[in-house]
């Protein structure tokens, strides 16, 4: 019972990398698909999310399963419970690659705003935070947990100096309002993926040493 | 014990409650603090989640407890995870409220863009659906819950026309530019309300019938 628990348990593991790969590889679409102009590229983006979908309805399956037959305790009821937030994390980062696809579609559209100012940059730094949590999560590395969480704060000085920029194109010229639009809220959609990664890497702190750290609540006493 | 454990699942449900009461009402102090240009209860609403976080925090670990002295079955089981599951939305949630509350902060800081439009109604609708989906929790009401996944498309159309109205706005008269871009993130701040609202309703549906609907998945056999 217990070895078959534990090769349930890797299983289940690898399902949420093969997704955690997924998403990570959507959002590296999108972004490539905008910097490239590359419409067919980005219109694969918005219509795959099929194999994430199933993966996520898979997955919390499984966390079920192994929740209701095997009765877990201490780190493995943790690492059960980290899989299926990890999970809806995951799900979610794949609509929002979806949502920089349909946006840099639109935007596509229109003359391009001088440039994309950083957005490239945020989209390399939301995949490297994403693959690190997930490298987290396998490994149980608490310092690249951490440092996830450490990365989030550049992510979010970015959204706002593009915003910034943008803003500045949009009060100037009328002609970039729209196309301007499209980039504030694919900068948005980047930082949020980027957010997700951060629940994740909290999952995995939480999941090895049973610290809580969201709302710097660190000091709660370990808990189950 | 078992007596023990409904007494602990009942708290669990009570707080859970208290904590979507306290998001309900952020949501409805931003959304009343833009249409009154009531700036002091905007700024309650961005520095006051201090409670919300710390309920975030408690029903996590009445779960985990839950989960790690009682090893719940079936429909227990699932009320357990439901109840991580919403706590999570219910934390965002209040996070977007704080969104909103900003943007209508910087709203208001600019000329009126003519009226709110139809932001008032999609936060009374995101509102409704999130006290929906918390009844049809409590009471176990897949009718509800149902009725909370059919509101949230009239939020997406809102949403939709209020940008395009925008949108023409701010091509139209560059004064606009600002207060509309705040007025677009709004909307959509209120848009993810729902869909945490969605989510919650999707959960209830799961506890109670063990019929996962997301991704239009309800062909799956049930579980655990």
């Amino acid at each position: 019972m217990e070895r078959h628990f534990q090769e349930e348990l890797q299983t289940l593991q690898e399902r949420l990398l093969e997704m955690g790969g997924l998403a990570e590889e959507r959002v590296r679409s999108a972004v490539a698909g905008l910097a490239g102009s590359d419409i067919p590229r980005l219109t694969t983006v918005s219509g795959g999310d099929e194999p994430i979908n199933e993966l996520h309805i898979e997955i919390d399956r499984r966390a079920f399963q192994l929740l209701a037959l095997h009765q877990p305790m201490a780190v493995d009821l943790r690492a059960i419970v980290a899989a299926l937030k990890i999970n809806t994390d995951l799900e979610r980062v794949g609509d929002l690659a979806v949502n920089v696809a349909e946006a840099a579609r639109r935007y596509l559209m229109h003359p391009p705003v001088k440039q994309l100012l950083d957005i490239p940059r945020m989209g390399d730094i939301a995949q490297a935070m994403l693959r690190d949590a997930l490298d987290a999560f396998v490994k149980r590395d608490l310092d690249l947990a951490q440092h996830v969480l450490d990365e989030d704060d550049s992510l979010d000085a970015l959204k706002s100096q593009i915003f910034r920029e943008l803003l500045a194109y949009m009060v100037r010229d009328q002609a970039t309002v729209e196309p301007a639009l499209d980039l504030i809220l694919i900068s948005r959609h980047l930082e949020r993926i980027g957010d997700h990664a951060t629940n994740i890497a909290e999952d995995v702190i939480f999941m090895v040493s049973a610290r809580d750290v969201r709302h710097h609540a660190d000091s709660l006493p370990p808990q189950a």
